[in-house]
């Protein structure tokens, strides 16, 4: 089919809203990832959520798929039209509408970046504190209900989400959840929603809540010489009910990988990344009991730091896990998985994880996690134009995968399904799955809204 | 219609696993509430999710409705079979299956009770932190999306439930969630049978996430001369970030009803009821910055306790507000309506809801609120067999709900829609309603799980 661009164009108010250029398309066809290419037709830039519900509607009539797309930091392949179609992209629609710090609470539009917002909240003493690592759009970070570092303390996108509005397939345009901090009306929606990854709607103003930025923020790096130990004191930290803002765990691999990439000499050995935060004698309280607890389970060195810029220069080792990992490999493009299994499965679930990728000659694989949600990730650089490349990562992710599950774990903590995990989703959730495609069904009974996304057929 | 009583026996293993004679029948037709009595036909005890699914296979077939009954704790008529047909009790299904604290993790049946939960937690140094007063079941809880008086530290049962068994209206069993601490692998069918009412399916197990005990917990009263002051007092105290683990907002006049109940003699002044929890040190100096925005808020006296029994008696006139008022009027039943407002309307809302009660003469009333969540109660006692008394309480709900509504609130924070919060459903969530009412149709066509509840229609 071929989209008629003309009528397109005719419905929204600028000639500039709808692009069908080479740089355009091209540009929403491809991701940072291993995931194929797939163009859109043409491409949207809405300025409200009217011109969305007109777009929809559009679509609908001309059976043309949509495809909402944020800044395509997605890492499972989520904005790639497989089915051809419109691209509806959010630069337009990049406004903080209305920051109200007495509710801690802030509507932006979908387009609005993670630094964007927390750069205008920051004048408040708030901020948002979902994290995912990159500066991904709100609008996607809800649609995949992303998380991240600091998650084991504020939770991700659906803790931290109060309301939508959402344009439906047909066009119809509702307001989910509630600008109340909690609510029991009716069925809950907005989690229904965030997560739905372009399925079920589109998402035109996010109202999130925001918090309170701590009075004292401690970073610290704990060096280990066993991943066991590590996860170890993680796990124990955990049930002394300390309450960590954010808790990762870097295996020495990875280090090495980051002081080949970055000309650094930090020990490769396996480290805990830890930070805590709120009033200064209750953060320093934290450090000595976390300390106490680390020193259990052989702790090797470890080091503290308050001032920001040496906060970050402690962790770049952790920040910089990944860029590093597919930095030393030229031309490769970035595979990201992210299993996350009960906490008490994750040191054995990594140090098993690790074997698999040494059994697969992954010499250079960065692991890391957030280990305070029993989640982790393994980062490789491979080449989406070599098939038997793509294939064999394919395979290893599929056993990591498996062990997961086998867990009582989950194909995806973060990233969210995408077209990547599809083939996993039956595996996890069994029957639920049809109980899944009966809501898409009744939904978006034309399977116009994001298709060949989350389902395999 | 008649249910076919020997026909469900026959399903069952156990002849008394269902119940037709008069007191199971009115038992399971009335709660505590002023909402009218409506009798089931006849009362299933399942003992397994196998027995569930049989019983729920059975209704189907002969358009039996089905209601769950949990302790019959719920608030607004959440457990009356409005439509007739069965009653499901799961008494017999109060096992707490599997405590796994490594996992910070607890499996249970529907009809465990959250103290007996917390009761066998206590050796392993965890609770299960959601609190809505009542010993409720927590499949109930689970139904309501309850949450009390620690969410504004712990988050409610969306945020407490990892995962649940349910038993859909086809009798497919499915597991919804993960054991993982977070996901993101396809639609939350979890969050959205929580507050489903079971309107969507039964559900049969949950997986629930626990809490480390703090190490210290100490408990304050602070006593103000208006409720604005309160009010304030409690705004500035989140606003400077501090971790709160409850925090409650008690009206002068329910001071003085509880002082009338039980014989005490609490200062009869708008009152914030504090708890802060974790390391000595945090604890300490958390106590003395809230001591100090208070004392901005002309503040008159605080007491702050850490011994259990000291501290239950300092909340007495918080936890006897609701009793006390019902106490006061004797064969009166209980009306507990629950909206929440965003945190800045929450202290006007009080002062304007009070002022309501005035206009419409009801002299006691006991209004109190959890105060971090923008949620506040008011309890009336009222006749249920006098319908202008029960029109009187519906007409001063339908403006203390409408103004909450007119504030970006919601209609219940906490109790759920049941059948006393029908009529606003609409006024909440617009087309949202109908999106919801497309979910119900494509899960549940026949309509006969908990028919009559959330819908008007």
């Amino acid at each position: 089919m071929t989209v008629e661009v003309e009528a397109l164009k005719s419905l929204l108010g600028g000639a500039d809203q709808v692009k069908t250029g080479p740089s355009a398309i091209d540009e929403h066809g491809r991701d940072m990832t291993y995931h194929p290419l797939a163009e859109p037709e043409a491409v949207v830039f809405p300025q409200s959520t009217e011109d969305v519900a007109e777009v929809v509607k559009w679509a609908v009539g001309t059976a043309t798929p949509i495809v909402p797309y944020g800044v395509g930091s997605s890492l499972e392949g989520h904005i790639l039209p497989v089915e051809g179609g419109i691209s509806v992209d959010f630069a337009e629609m990049n406004q903080v509408i209305d920051i109200r710090p007495d509710d801690f609470m802030v509507k932006v539009q979908p387009g609005v970046t993670r630094h964007q917002l927390n750069q205008s909240l920051k004048r408040y003493g708030l901020f948002f504190p979902v994290d995912p690592g990159a500066d991904a759009s709100l609008g996607g970070m809800a649609a995949t209900n992303a998380s991240g570092t600091n998650t084991v303390c504020y939770g991700g996108m659906r803790q931290n989400t109060l309301a939508l509005k959402v344009v439906m397939a047909d066009g119809r345009v509702i307001d989910v959840g509630s600008e109340a901090l909690k609510t029991s009306a009716g069925y809950d929606l907005k989690d229904l929603i965030i997560g739905s990854e372009g399925t079920l709607g589109v998402i035109t103003e996010l109202t999130l809540k925001l918090t309170g930025i701590p009075e004292v923020t401690k970073a610290g790096k704990a060096v280990f010489s066993s991943v066991r130990d590590a996860g170890a004191a993680a796990e124990n930290i955990l049930k002394a009910g300390l309450p960590v803002s954010r808790m990762e765990l870097v295996d020495e691999y990875t280090v090495a990988a980051v002081n080949e990439h970055s000309q650094t000499d930090y020990p490769e050995a396996p480290s805990l990344f830890l930070e805590f935060a709120g009033g200064e004698q209750a953060v320093n309280e934290q450090i000595d009991f976390a300390q106490d607890i680390m020193q259990s389970e052989n702790l090797v060195s470890m080091q503290f730091e308050a001032d920001e810029q040496a906060r970050n220069e402690l962790w770049r080792a952790r920040h910089e896990a990944a860029l590093a990992v597919v930095g030393l490999t030229p031309g490769k493009m970035l595979t990201s998985t992210d299993v996350a299994v009960p906490i008490s499965e994750l040191t054995e679930a990594i140090v098993t994880t690790r074997q698999l990728l040494d059994q697969h000659h992954y010499t250079q694989a960065a692991l890391f996690g957030h280990v305070g949600d029993g989640n982790f990730h393994v980062v490789i650089g491979v080449d989406r134009d070599n098939l038997d490349e793509v294939a064999a990562y394919k395979e290893v992710n599929h056993q990591i995968v498996d062990y997961a599950l086998s867990k009582g774990g989950t194909s995806t903590g973060e990233h969210g399904v995408g077209i990547g995990k599809r083939e996993y989703l039956l595996k996890e959730h069994g029957q639920g799955v049809d109980v899944m495609k009966t809501i898409k069904q009744a939904l978006d009974p034309k399977h116009l809204l994001n298709p060949g996304k989350i389902f395999l057929d």
